[in-house]
């Protein structure tokens, strides 16, 4: 599939892919990118993409604006295709219809993450890159440290001075090279843009690159194939809940749904609910006072992944949920923190962002903003082993006893 | 897939699946679960397991003692199928005509013995158990924990007072009742067998209950179907190295291949070597000296899920290994933390353990232990998440620089 053409997403210009490489030059805002899918040679067979045996993100290559990179036998290409699981028990305690968890944990690294780094590093093969780099402390950096570890390209993360060690390290063992930075993490980000410019390094970054959000629109894909494509028609629509930190994993959903219906394959967009932390919601604050400019907060929230002062994808991320009839949700901390057992209990242990997704479900029917009877999804992004200090947090201590039989039985029957 | 009968692993004897719930109650030894694939009604058939959609380990249900449990949707029948890589540049660096890493992070509680949990929480569905028990600090208290949530069952978890947290958390997290004793993990073993005989709770406890190994041999069936079918028959046999604390999976491992020999699907089974860390290398140590007992050591290694005193499953690990011509590998601290990286750097990221076993084929390797030209499969059993601690001493520190293009500069490029 290659590229037809690209746009702004704030003024509308029309560029070829071979005038612009990240944003638009007038304004700078995120470009987004339109397949080729019209021309009778190009034009994806719904039928082939649902019989191949690819079970990864490749499968929708047809779909994608770049070609699958091979590289089969490696991470990259063991993205994507996570399960969706539907807990009864949960289900019923939230007195839902119907209810499906797509595990993000599943990926390579361990994150969602990993579906915009295998079609960056997938772009970056294509146009011969030697060198990708990112400003990253998280999944993101992780991912694309992995991704590229895949494929032996030299891969380049810029973090603030302050990142915790544990994420530092995991970017080291995927043969990254880290450097910290001493600032905090928008200088970080800006340095990676500058050195991109400056030494022609390709440039990863979330809110900047256009091919994350064509890497993240694979989960859309997944979730027709899995979930919408079987749900009853007349139904009320499919609702998915999102974590949301800068705004780049729901913009790339919603453009995943939209390719699905500019090829027919489906009639209306699910309802996207975008769930951000109380302590970090910029684009919340922006959809709840109906503006179109995301204002920057001071981030602080125990769901790192989408602690976020200025989003940079946030524009996009009011126009899924705004274009999609959805809404964003605030949660706290503590919800958050509460949710890490609730879904624990069915058997998926999830990072705080995941929580944060399931706990704005909670609230939602809490609130009356989300009608029982219809289906719902939500998006869990991460792996709770990717933050084992929350998990330490969000369960009480383990009592201590003697050996004993006595001791034992004491503890269990009282 | 009935079962036929039980043999126990050292006397021999033979008993029904009635008679015997744990070990053997002459001499107390491990017992074998032999299935019934002798009837023509229960015959598994090669071509229809091939065919399968099925892509877990529910896909050799046929081979398997206990039914599939059904949960269809959720992490239960999410375990296995794990991915084999084939890491082109590690396999030219180590001279090997072929390799193959099996990633088994990728589980649901990102490590292997997801396998042996699924298929005891499956046989403890088929005999209507309503609690489970199992003394565990690691990987298979997580999986039992994450396998037992996944249908509602109680688990219980005994672990020694000195667990680190961060493990605990985790079973926490996953709904297990955990309870710390106040004694060493041998204790908390005791205990947990006392339990199970005052109150009936089912025990999981590995080399104590035997489908463990009926679980673990899931993974030669993987490797069967994933590597060894596709192999030259005349080639040297494919080498498969196995990271070894308790032995239980490398007889788990050893049990799959027996299974397929008897069916007639392998003529010969793939040579075992089991790699133990110097600090705990009771089995290697008796290997080694060409005994059949195994003396307990003081175990002392990073590598936290093998460092074990007194194996549980020492002498049906000694035999896995004999039998195929196998060989144990001892592998120093500073070995295991090398191989962090090494892995890392072409996309996989392992606990100490798994590490270990890639250490070994190093080792083997400089050692003339290993013929380059035969073909080679390396189980990672663990994701480095497990151990981050391992994995920030496994490489060097990350330089800070200025937010600075020159410093940038200077540090890229000196």
């Amino acid at each position: 599939m290659g590229i037809a053409y690209f746009t702004c997403s704030i003024c509308g210009s029309t560029y070829s892919s071979q005038e612009v490489q990240y944003t638009c030059p007038r304004d700078g805002a995120n470009i987004d990118v339109h397949c080729d899918f019209e021309t009778a040679e190009s034009k994806p067979s719904m039928e082939s993409i649902l019989l191949s045996s690819e079970q990864s993100i490749w499968r929708f290559a047809p779909l994608l604006p770049v070609p699958d990179p091979g590289y089969a036998r490696t991470p990259l290409h063991q993205v994507g295709m996570t399960p969706v699981y539907q807990p009864e028990t949960l289900r019923e305690q939230l007195g839902l219809q119907q209810l499906w968890i797509k595990d993000e944990s599943r990926n390579p690294s361990a994150s969602f993450k990993d579906r915009a780094s295998a079609v960056v590093v997938a772009h970056a093969l294509q146009t011969q890159q030697e060198v990708i780099i990112a400003a990253s402390t998280g999944n993101a950096g992780a991912a694309m440290a992995c991704m590229a570890a895949s494929v032996g390209m030299r891969a380049i993360i810029l973090a603030p001075r302050t990142a915790p060690p544990a994420k530092v390290a995991q970017l080291l063992v995927f043969g990254a090279q880290v450097i910290l930075v001493d600032g905090n993490y928008d200088q970080a980000f800006d340095l990676s843009i500058a050195a991109s410019q400056t030494f022609g390094w390709y440039n990863r970054n979330t809110g900047y690159n256009p091919f994350t959000a064509e890497g993240k629109k694979t989960a859309a894909f997944e979730i027709w194939e899995q979930v919408l494509r079987k749900l009853d028609p007349s139904a009320p629509p499919l609702t998915i809940y999102i974590p949301v930190g800068d705004g780049n994993i729901i913009s790339g959903v919603y453009k995943g749904f939209q390719d699905l219906r500019s090829l027919g394959w489906i009639e209306r967009l699910p309802r996207l609910i975008g769930v951000q932390a109380e302590g970090s919601a910029a684009i919340a604050n922006a959809f709840l006072a109906n503006k179109d400019t995301v204002e920057p907060v001071h981030a602080v929230t125990i769901a790192d992944s989408i602690n976020v002062d200025l989003p940079r994808d946030g524009f996009r991320a009011l126009r899924a949920v705004r274009e999609t009839h959805g809404t964003y949700i605030k949660v706290s901390d503590e919800e958050i923190l509460q949710s890490i057992p609730t879904l624990g209990k069915v058997g998926i242990f999830v990072e705080p962002a995941a929580a944060a997704a399931f706990a704005g479900l909670v609230k939602a029917l809490e609130t009356c903003q989300q009608d029982p009877g219809a289906p719902v999804l939500v998006l869990c992004t991460g792996s709770g082993l990717k933050d084992i200090n929350a998990a330490i947090r969000s369960v009480p201590a383990a009592p201590v006893i003697e050996p004993t039989i006595q001791a034992l039985k004491k503890v269990i029957y009282g």
